[in-house]
């Protein structure tokens, strides 16, 4: 994070710890060995740990979009009726897959910035059906929005109790507070460039024994993201095409980081970032896109200010080191996104701040130097209860 | 290759030289940024420089399988009357995966370790149609069989000249001799951990502007294989869903060992290898498992002598530091398979023979000490034009 090792700062691919970086380096093994059958056996073990899950997890090779396309294809058949939450981007990709297959899909959207309500996904639940599925986005990437997963779970189980809930946790799982078993989630995608510190390229995916009962008789096409398959595969120790091996090696590398940190630390680091990144930015007049109640600790959007180009803002931040994302569908162009999941410290987000502050000065927008920076420390040490 | 490194020969995933495995330690970029968009560009160029083909080249973030449902989803529609060609196992994976998304299949099966018959393909297709597409495998891994495509694709364009030829090139493209556009080869698959001396992860496909108007209109579902988005998306540096970045630096830096050895070079160095291990093979005692006419030069079959278990022949080999594949479906259990493709040399194949014969002696099998060596070594010298 000096001159010539920009502050990667966007939600996913994350930065990679060296030691994680490292891995990426071994040499390739046989995917059908017995090295490899001890791999993969473990990296499962772990990540059920981080799940918080006893349901089997599944590691597909693709991207998270790909985990998404196995978690529809493999459970559902053309024709059943599925309920797409979305409230973003993100659960509008979700629900597209299933349209794609032909599941009849009732899209429930809310405003971007807003998390889902359980009340009025219960009354839409209660207004159709019967219903096989439920799709739900546990953190909106393009929004910066967490939704209350344990909340709306339950208000599916209260109204439509059958119906499979499935959830897109690519970027929040690992990261901020997840309980597949606690919360009763039958399907659960996350994605190895997130909270996991790992390059992309591969998909995790967590089945409940009632997926499995509703997989036996899917009769959606697939092959590649057929999950039954992988189950069949990972019992013997492989998977059924061949896997991203060197994603594996350093994937098993960060497991053992976050081992060593533990969840809760890491629960509790991200809350830290994110209460710094959101004070950081407020205090420097920026506004937020998420609703606070609901704001992520993986990831926060902010308005770019109304007279400045993104290409102008995101240029001056490059050459200072800080790399953000832009905004995404109808917000291209007028929101940037600093993520803060994975591998991501209070001084990381500082530096980013700090950053932040130097544009929106250069820009000649009135700040109090030094103060969006002191307000984010303050933050993120409160966040720790170190401060009251 | 000494005791602590083994001698890597399965089919794929490939040893990877060790500044390929290096690359693979780089930090991410943002893969929507200008350097990843360099770097795309730049890959498919020389992508496009070895296929020897005009046409564009996408790259898919899957294992090669995931390349093989993509090059079947994006062209054809349920219904659609197809040609699968196949000579073992990954000629039934491609057969399986269009009849999978409602191709309607014809499946034309030769003997393995033969290769397909073109004045067959023109019989058959002669019977039947209109035939939308034929499916064909460059080099079958399960069997170690080159296809004679120019003579195939020559046969179709005979007798079904408005069908699709789509082939799987994965373990043979960037090895031995393919020719994209001069053989008229609409849709070709290949995989980045064979030939490409890079980590698995990603896939290429190759389309022809007449596979692209077929595109137009082709209705089987598809999502994460849709590869006109992956046109789109690559028009502007990017692809549609977060890229195997890793394996991208990878592929970057085996792309210049590949271009700085010479695509003619590289083909001869196959030739070699293949000569070489054949030869120690049947000076060994072992039957090969391909027709002579049509045996790979990136990958061999071998039956194991009779009385011998396939774990206990494995053990022995893996004790000496060689690591070989195992046969696939009926073969299991009854062949073996010695790879050797993108990272090998004449010393990498001596080295795997010198140890088949170790374990031959071990096994109480009458061989002669040094003579496989020795004829490997004059095959690999004659095929380079050393010694007549």
């Amino acid at each position: 994070m000096n001159r010539f090792e920009p502050n990667l700062r966007i939600p996913g691919p994350t930065s990679l710890p060296d030691a994680v970086r490292e891995a990426g380096a071994r040499q390739m093994v046989n995917h059908r060995g017995p090295e490899f059958a001890v791999l993969q056996n473990s990296i499962i073990e772990r990540l059920k740990s981080f799940y918080l899950t006893a349901n089997d997890v599944l590691i597909v090779t693709a991207a998270g979009t790909g985990g998404l396309e196995s978690a529809i294809v493999s459970f559902l058949s053309p024709g059943d009726k599925v309920l797409g939450i979305t409230i973003g981007a993100f659960g509008d990709r979700f629900a597209k897959i299933a349209t794609v297959y032909g599941a009849e899909v009732t899209k429930l959207s809310f405003e971007w910035g807003q998390a889902a309500d359980p009340a009025k996904v219960r009354e839409v639940l209660k207004a159709g059906g019967p219903w096989k599925a439920v799709l739900m986005t546990h953190n909106e990437t393009s929004t910066a929005v967490t939704n209350p997963i344990a909340d709306l779970a339950a208000a599916v189980k209260e109204v439509a109790p059958d119906a499979l809930l499935i959830v897109d946790a690519i970027s929040g799982l690992g990261a901020v507070p997840f309980k597949t078993d606690e919360w009763g989630l039958d399907v659960v995608v996350s994605g190895s460039q997130k909270a996991w510190m790992v390059g992309p390229g591969l998909s995790f995916v967590s089945v409940s024994p009632r997926a499995w009962e509703a997989a036996a008789t899917a009769k959606m096409p697939k092959f590649y993201f057929d999950l039954a398959a992988h189950k069949t595969s990972a019992e013997s120790g492989q998977t059924p095409w061949t896997p991203a091996v060197g994603v594996m090696f350093q994937l098993d590398v960060a497991l053992n980081l976050m081992a060593e940190e533990g969840l809760d630390a890491i629960w509790k680091r991200h809350e830290a970032v994110g209460a710094a990144v959101r004070a950081g930015l407020t205090t420097l007049g920026f506004k937020l896109l998420a609703d606070p109640a609901f704001a992520s600790n993986t990831v926060t959007g902010a308005w770019i200010p109304e007279d400045v180009e993104w290409k102008t803002f995101n240029g001056k931040l490059r050459k200072l080191g800080l790399v953000v994302a832009g905004g995404q569908g109808a917000l291209k162009g007028k929101i940037f996104r600093i993520g803060h999941m994975g591998h991501v410290t209070i001084p990381a987000v500082l530096n980013a701040i700090a950053v932040l502050e130097q544009t929106m000065l250069e820009l000649g927008k009135p700040v109090t130097p030094g103060a969006a920076v002191a307000a984010a420390q303050v933050a993120a040490l409160k966040a720790l209860g170190l401060v009251k």
